[in-house]
């Protein structure tokens, strides 16, 4: 049966090229918000929901990471890492010298500002929704780029102008897939959690919370702390670990972290990413 | 002498009225971006520059919190901590019935989906580069509504249809003023700083450090790790603690600290804030 996948739309955007990556033989459908995937997966519409996690320019996506705290039915099964190239588009046989506005989401807009600047030093920076709203709204008109990707332009027929205009090198996006189980252990694994401690403000918590894992060999490849909602200074701490959740030594960890939280949640155990090619 | 302020503009922005709520008698001068009021304080055109740095829901600001890894001459000297209030503004007279578009920054829009949706189910929401841009950009037409604050209001004459139209409660953003000294000792104070290590992925490097402030019993308020931007994987951590660096414990485990790292920077020492009222 064809797997069913869930995405972070609308067609066109880097989550859309992560899923086709993953699995090019599944069915991809468009949701328009990482609450809305998540939702899809939860009631069983979708075998699995792509969304990003982090980037590593603008760091966390910080409405997945919500979801993966809130919602228990949920659990990362599989990472994915995409290196994001953003493209000028416009309309087929526009010239650049007739470029008046760029369009595209603010983030994607700071990512280029150098080369728009440069280039295209009179023209004016409309925001979008999305890079793939931006490049929609750009084929309406005959004065407009967007700043999108390589899909984007497929899809809706744009022409590409100008390739890999962002600033800095190595922009990469993380991407998840949010499955209702995590992965089998293949040897090669990450373990994702997250938690919080009653007792705020209390020296050395965090410290002996992660110590568990460091006593043990056990690596902690990434830590950040998620402001809770209520107030600033109440944090949630989020973890990346080395190893499956079934091994062992960190079996024993986690549980020995669990007795110290008030909150405690394991987001998955799943192959850990391979750069492939 | 009056002092003078570079804020993140435009007029009518939350780090507009950070800024006021810190000096009201200061010169105000807007600035397009994060890094150019870093230059504006670098460059001594500006005696402090307001940016914000954490939002609850959003999490971090990167570009502040890059900023203060990469110039190593500004220093944070005070933080502020300003509640966000998203009001529905409109040109006065215009009628909620006659509301067809929504502008405002997608981050904006997010944050007040549920409202819009439910009093406005037809309207389409439109992208701004920011909540002030978005009441610029409504005040010329006729049909058209804006996500903004009470001071966007002020500043561009718009009438407020709804106010504290957002989501989740305890929305609020945290703010610092860089300039080229932080703070001397109060007696009630925090200390940030940023960190990394040469040797990736060695189990204990980062627990190490943090031992060393919980061995003095110096509380750690926060911590995060950034993308270093050059891969995923790479991380500069970013800590909060308590205490002041000239303490003699804190400053202790900061040189502790220092010796274990291939990057370390105090990125200031500054009063904590606390909450008035």
């Amino acid at each position: 049966m064809t797997r069913r996948l869930a995405f972070l739309g609308p067609r066109g955007t880097n989550a859309e090229e992560a899923a086709l990556r993953y699995d090019p033989s599944a069915e991809l459908v468009p949701f328009p918000g990482i609450s809305a995937v998540a939702a899809a997966v939860d009631s069983g519409m979708a075998d699995g929901g792509v969304v990003p996690i982090e980037n590593s320019l603008e760091g966390a996506v910080t409405e997945t990471l919500d979801v993966l705290i809130h919602d228990a039915k949920l659990a990362i099964c599989i990472e994915l890492v995409l290196p994001i190239e953003h493209f000028l588009l416009a309309k087929p046989g526009l010239k650049a010298a007739d470029v008046r506005r760029v369009y595209s989401h603010p983030q994607a807009l700071a990512q280029c500002r150098g080369f728009i600047e440069r280039c295209f030093p009179k023209a004016e920076m409309v925001a979008a929704l999305s890079t793939a709203a931006a490049v929609e709204e750009m084929m309406q008109r005959d004065d407009s780029a967007a700043v999108g990707n390589k899909r984007a332009a497929e899809i809706y027929g744009a022409e590409v102008l100008a390739r890999d205009i962002q600033e800095r090198r190595g922009n990469v996006t993380r991407f998840v897939v949010l499955a209702a189980n995590d992965h089998p252990p293949t040897g090669s694994d990450k373990t994702s959690l997250a938690f919080a401690f009653a007792v705020e403000d209390r020296p050395g918590l965090l410290v002996g919370a992660l110590e568990e894992f460091s006593s043990r060999g056990i690596n902690l490849s990434k830590i950040e702390s998620r402001p809770s909602g209520d107030r600033l200074g109440t944090y949630i701490f989020l973890a990346d670990v080395d190893g499956h959740r079934t091994d062992p030594a960190l079996a024993e960890a986690l549980e020995r972290i669990q007795e110290q939280c008030s909150y405690f949640r394991i987001l998955g155990s799943y192959p850990r990413y391979q750069k492939s090619g």
